[in-house]
């Protein structure tokens, strides 16, 4: 396991959020942004209307990892492995987050939910299915809290 | 855009697949495999019983872009957009996958509804919490299909 793999942007995230305290204090569902994609990969979009949710796999280039054990943002009061949170400071910086798609117009996306830093690389882009919902999903340690 | 992003992988994927063909040809939601983490990672994992389903990030290795329009494995009979599909050959080749969560020992997590090859390494693993689950989605092109 001592491959390196790389990445290329395939776009940028434009949003309201210049501060991850921002992202926190906002009331994430609400927040409209957009997902700008670099015009070469326009095209690949296409089919996408009709989805009223995609998945959006970012960059977090302002990610640092330190520890394999973190005090989630919502929820500081305990130290949680990093796998078991959302945190951003993780091993491999990639973040997901599934967005309600309100328009696609060429190579913009106009999403709704957005809770990203404003100039975050985008990666990749995936459509929201049928596998992706589990209706009867338990939530552990975050069951009781109410941000997930 | 010109940077380019560096992973490191974090552990591996065991399944019983090793083609594609055997995992479209398989019942998903119903194979058990294991995810092992690099014993380096294994205390990120602490925290992570009770969530009954994970995300897992991967590298697909076999992966092989060529272009922006494919024909999706289990619908062929039109070419798609790249991020209207789940299609592996993507630009940047990062699979996404919900499963259920059997059991964590140490650094093994026992899986099912595996649908990634044999050897596959992991990026990340992360908690499939309430903000992924969508109850109200529509799934565009998909939504005539029995198979997301």
């Amino acid at each position: 396991m001592m491959a390196v793999f790389e990445l290329k942007p395939i776009g940028v995230v434009h949003s309201q959020f210049k501060s991850r305290e921002e992202i926190a204090n906002s009331n994430k569902d609400e927040n409209v942004g957009t997902i700008e994609i670099s015009s070469d990969y326009a095209n690949g979009l296409d089919d996408i209307d009709g989805f009223s949710h995609i998945i959006i796999i970012c960059w977090m280039h302002k990610s640092t990892y330190h520890s394999l054990k973190v005090r989630p943002i919502y929820h500081p009061e305990k130290l949680r492995g990093i796998f078991a949170t959302r945190h951003p400071d993780r091993p491999n910086p990639i973040a997901i987050t599934v967005l309600e798609l309100l328009e696609r117009k060429e190579n913009i996306l106009k999403v709704k939910g957005i809770d990203l830093l404003d100039g975050t690389p985008v990666l990749d882009i995936k459509p929201y299915t049928r596998r992706d919902r589990k209706d009867n999903a338990e939530f552990g340690w975050l069951s009781e809290k109410k941000y997930p």
